[in-house]
């Protein structure tokens, strides 16, 4: 009898563990779906696929049986084929398949004499990858119905993550643990995580990845770390993953032994092109280079005397016959100049029309750097001949890291969603970046990761929905972010409705909230030094670059707030086309939400709701912390819709988040007050901290993996 | 110019600092004052005295002008004098005056044919002193009238501050700095303290106090402290403060070399005949002993198998031929007992009747330890023929220390006017310790001092308000709490109802909102280990005795919460006469305030308002927590009505006060939740903290001063 239970104890124990509920499965949580009705009678179509084996091994965790496979297709059927299967073909579909594109796919439900059945088809094995997650998707979601007509096909060729991972494992910005490209262990040891890596990218439409931060080291190049990078490709390569690196510019000389990296130099020319074809000989579809040069300290032409376009197309060259391409960032502002956010914009509008075909620059969505609030990039729209890539972040540097819980889609969804009216109205960025406006022959996209090697890959477990969101607006930019919240929220805890209103009530609102407890009205860059966790808007530091520090952007003095950038201060507006520079320029029609990043508003300025600007500002505070702690209500009464061990790490992850809000509340209205010299409206919850002790506060996060 | 310019700043500077706004003044702030109408033509009186001394200064502090002496009575003039004095019998005031004894006063509008004169008057200089100060008060509140008919007496007769202060000038449990009695500098030296000390008391009506620490050192009664004694008693002695002395029951031994401090040894009496005859040959009017026996480790008569009569008779017995008495705590607890609420009922209780007539019994107002809410100490009623004097802590031990705003007085005057029903309904405390009930030929009451040598005496600007309570409590412990609340506000810090009326209601909830934010329905001793400063309900030290640790109160498990006292428990509600001890009882009738004083209450048990205990628990955490906020909105709305100094001041405390809210809040919350296995009900705030991170806290504050 004890030997019995104690063997049902270990059973248990065993089963448990292998599903323990550390959100290591992510949104691929199937042995949790439990399907209603009766799915499919068995599948017909190739077995030795990525897409196939998915289905079979998800099916087998949904229901606990096989998903038979036959040749005879019957009633209730699932056919799965690409154009290639004859199968397919009778279903009179090929041409519709080919215009979607080699990773387009139909879902259908065909009535066939008696006999209905479901086809999942593509022009290619890819397609049907992509299909068979969308139909794991409608089961997971309980969507799955005898009547689909599914068309999909990627808004953008290149979706691409970019992982900021250092070769020693570290990771910039990345709040998630310490690196999941294991460079010691590699080639030898391949970590399951690679293909778990892949599979959760291609349950969203992920088909690339850069595998190093954009502050790259030579070194990724040596033949060394290209050996360890091909055991990567290899592993990603059956999700359909091609592998990218972020490239050095000084290469040649650094790694090459050259003593010069200057583009024009044939020899460089050379040994860029000479890497290139070693580098395809190991990895046939190996994709491309990204590039950060003559940014932040980091080399490029311009230390040649030559452009970004003449370094750029150089790579271009050596990668042409090889398909590959070129991503080259265009986050640049040389320390000096009056106004950091009209740098990139004057540099690169010159060289528009510069770059070769298989270029693309990489824009992140505001002039600055990812803050919680940006007008979009004027380098979108500004660029007419040159193909541009939206670069966002998913990692949260500037949006509460590891601890807060932002939903980054609404934010996201700001920047492609904006009109620049660059060929008037309804020139929006999703339009210009994914080809629809000037039919572009490569489009992209990239989210910088928010991966690690933490047991849930990105520390907190909402932050799981950032890359979520990320993989679903890379394949279509036109969702709207509820849905992806939904579907997310559905797959990874529970389908209620008593659980997914009000969490997806939560998410949606969850960005604004961020943006009112840290940066409201257009406040930007108001963060601690280096780390950029907390609020530290008084920051100076002796020796540093100027636009390096929150005074120059804040520009607090005792007349207002803000940064003047309208036709009477930096200008930066004019970068905007028409009717935007206008709409900027003017305070009184300047959106709200953008006041302080256009203009320097007196303190006593009327908001449209009557308050002054200081009470408003005093308000959007409040009302952030507020809302994190109707947040925290929010979950703290799901208690009993999901696990343990998940409700608790949200749970704690919010109260931080309360912590925190209530400290930028402080810091920042304390410090502000001190210029405005006005009392916060009282009828707002007061201060509990001193400006005093704020200041002292010094967190030791250099590095946080 | 130049020169001129800087006479001027130099000028006004030293008359900004020498009323710099610091609290120093305390609620004597007649700088401040100016008297809207006409105030006395004149004075007539006696010049040599304290009284005239002070009246004159602050008179000139008030109008800039002197208040001349005049022996003739003219219409406005005031006069003043004792029944010695011809002016004041031609009143027709003797026989009055004799009724009120030699500390209380009359102040009376007479018309005198033509003339309207004001009289102070009293059978001794000490009663003009406190009508001196009566008048001033009536200035300075602006209730001054030519319609007075102002009769009063003490309710006790001592009214003395126990300072807890070592002769290191450590202060135990003070959170003002260190003591003021600078013994490293005395006889020699002077501190102008001792008599600002002397005048702040006398103006509230305090007329004797304990210089040192119940934990008294031998040392205290050593020639060379004597002699330092001595020149303090001389201080303090125009103002009417006796001096006293608490003293270590091992003094004969440890002091004077004797074997023993046994009590019936005939060596040890003559021992403190002998020191009791020096003491009083250097200071005639020397008030007596204070003494802390056998409790928490301290010497006492049980050592030698005495009783506390035995002990404390000794000492009456060597004070009585001067007029001295023997002040002896009740304040006992062995380490054994199931109940330590118990104990020094049970003690004392057999000793009823046992004591000298000098002797008087001091007793906590609570049974355990000046908790935020008690019940009253049974002593009170339990003992009817041993003359018993109430122990308040103005210190805030428990109370926030130098941190929170809390008012005591409504705290006391819960105690002073509670109904023990020892002589049928009616038998309120006030009235069994002022001599009322018994007809007592002593009365005593004593405040544990929170003064130390802070710029502002208290450490916390609000916290003189508990100072001057106590005094103007000991005085006439029929007021309420909102007059004193009002008086104080008004001498302090501002007269206009938009600043008194606001101030007053806060000052008024501050107790309520410490109980309810710290321990509500009866919590007690959930207190940090030895600083007693925050939340430690979890607290377990290694061979700690158990009733130093708060589990052996809160009693906290999977049924429910709180000390059952009941006659079920410990039965500790046998000590209280009926109706209360059956009250008490009954869990359904006693009072919700103190429900887990005297009950296991199970979690789920129903409160009147139908809440459960556990949902009830929660409410009161919170309602605690949002009192504290809406203190710090009633105090920034003030900023306008106080200087700058004590309105930073204060904000500051405030902020501290609703941090540390929100820290007991989620302490005792997520401590309980522990066992109670409850949702926190979810339209409360959230925590903040973790459980586990709370745990950690770990203050150093052995030392505060």
């Amino acid at each position: 009898m004890y030997k019995r239970l104690i063997v049902c104890i270990f059973v248990l124990g065993f089963i448990f563990s292998s599903h323990a509920e550390d959100g290591s499965q992510l949104w691929l949580r199937f042995h949790s779906v439990h399907p209603q009705k009766q799915l499919f009678s068995g599948v017909t179509g190739t077995t030795a696929t990525t897409a196939m084996t998915e289905l079979q091994h998800d099916w087998m965790e949904m229901t606990g049986k096989p998903l038979y496979q036959t040749n005879k297709i019957e009633n209730n059927s699932l056919v799965i084929g690409t154009i290639q299967s004859r199968n397919i073909r009778s279903f009179g579909l090929s041409k519709e398949l080919i215009q979607l594109g080699d990773e387009g796919y139909v879902i259908k439900t065909i009535q066939q004499m008696n006999k209905k059945i479901t086809v999942i088809a593509s022009s290619t094995d890819k397609g049907l990858l992509y299909g068979v997650f969308h139909l794991l998707r409608l089961i997971q979601t309980d969507h799955l119905s005898q009547n689909l007509n599914i068309s999909e096909k990627p808004s953008y060729q290149v979706r691409v993550l970019n992982h900021w991972d250092n070769l020693d494992r570290t990771v910039e910005r990345g709040y998630a643990g310490r690196s999941i490209w294991r460079w010691d262990e590699l080639p030898g040891k391949i970590s399951l995580r690679y293909k778990a890596y892949a599979r959760a990218n291609a349950s969203i439409g992920i088909n690339g990845t850069v595998l190093n931060n954009v502050n790259a080291a030579p070194e990724i190049l040596s033949d060394t770390n290209l050996q360890k990078v091909k055991v990567i490709a290899g592993e990603l390569r059956p999700y359909n993953i091609k592998v990218y690196l972020a490239i050095n510019f000084s290469s040649p000389a650094k790694l090459g032994g050259l003593s010069t990296s200057d583009p024009m130099n044939a020899q460089v020319r050379d040994w860029w092109k000479d890497k290139t074809n070693e580098i395809y000989r190991m990895i046939p579809d190996f994709g491309g280079f990204l590039v950060k040069a003559n940014s932040e300290g980091l080399p490029g032409p311009q230390d040649y005397g030559r452009t970004h376009a003449d370094g750029t197309n150089m790579l271009a060259d050596a990668l042409k016959s090889h398909g590959g391409i070129v991503m080259w960032r265009a986050f640049v502002y040389a320390p000096t100049g009056d106004d950091r956010a009209k740098l990139a914009y004057e540099e690169f509008v010159l060289l528009d029309g510069q770059f070769r075909d298989n270029v693309i620059i990489q824009v992140k969505n505001g002039p600055i750097d990812f803050q919680p609030r940006e007008p979009f990039s004027p380098l979108f729209g500004g660029l007419k001949k040159t193909k541009l890539m939206p670069e966002f972040q998913i990692t949260q540097e500037y949006l509460g890291q590891g601890n807060h819980l932002v939903f980054l889609s609404p934010m996201w969804k700001e920047c492609l969603d904006a009109d620049t009216y660059c060929n008037g109205a309804g020139s929006t960025i999703a339009k210009i970046t994914d080809g629809t406006l000037y039919g572009n022959k490569i489009s992209a996209i990239a989210g910088v990761a928010n991966i690690g090697e933490d047991p849930n890959w990105c520390g907190h477990h909402f932050a799981q929905a950032n890359w979520y969101a990320f993989g679903r607006l890379a394949w279509n930019n036109s969702l709207i972010s509820k849905q992806i919240a939904q579907e997310w929220i559905k797959m990874t805890f529970c389908s209620s409705d008593s659980f997914v209103e009000p969490i997806t009530d939560m998410m949606l609102r969850s960005r604004e909230a961020a943006v009112d407890y840290m940066m409201p009205l257009g406040l930007h860059h108001l963060f601690a030094w280096e780390h950029h966790y907390g609020p530290q808007p008084w920051c100076y530091i002796q020796g540093a670059r100027p636009d390096w520090l929150p005074s120059y952007y804040h520009k607090a003095d005792s007349v207002g707030l803000g940064f003047d950038r309208s036709t009477s201060g930096s200008n930066a507006v004019s970068q905007y086309y028409s009717p935007l520079r206008e709409v900027y320029n003017d305070l009184s029609t300047c959106p709200e939400n953008l006041v302080l990043w256009f203009h320097h508003v007196p303190w006593d300025y009327r908001m449209k709701n009557g308050f002054t600007m200081w009470d408003e500002l005093c308000y959007k505070y409040d009302s952030g912390l507020k809302e994190v702690r109707d947040f925290q209500k929010i979950w703290d009464k799901m208690e009993k819709y999901v696990d343990t061990q998940r409700f608790k790490g949200v749970q704690s992850k919010l109260r931080i988040q309360a912590h925190d809000a209530v400290w930028w509340k402080d810091a920042c209205l304390l410090y502000f007050q001190t210029f405005s010299k006005r009392p916060i409206p009282y009828d707002i919850e007061r201060p509990v901290y001193e400006l005093g002790d704020l200041k002292k506060i010094k967190l030791n996060m250099k590095s946080h993996n």
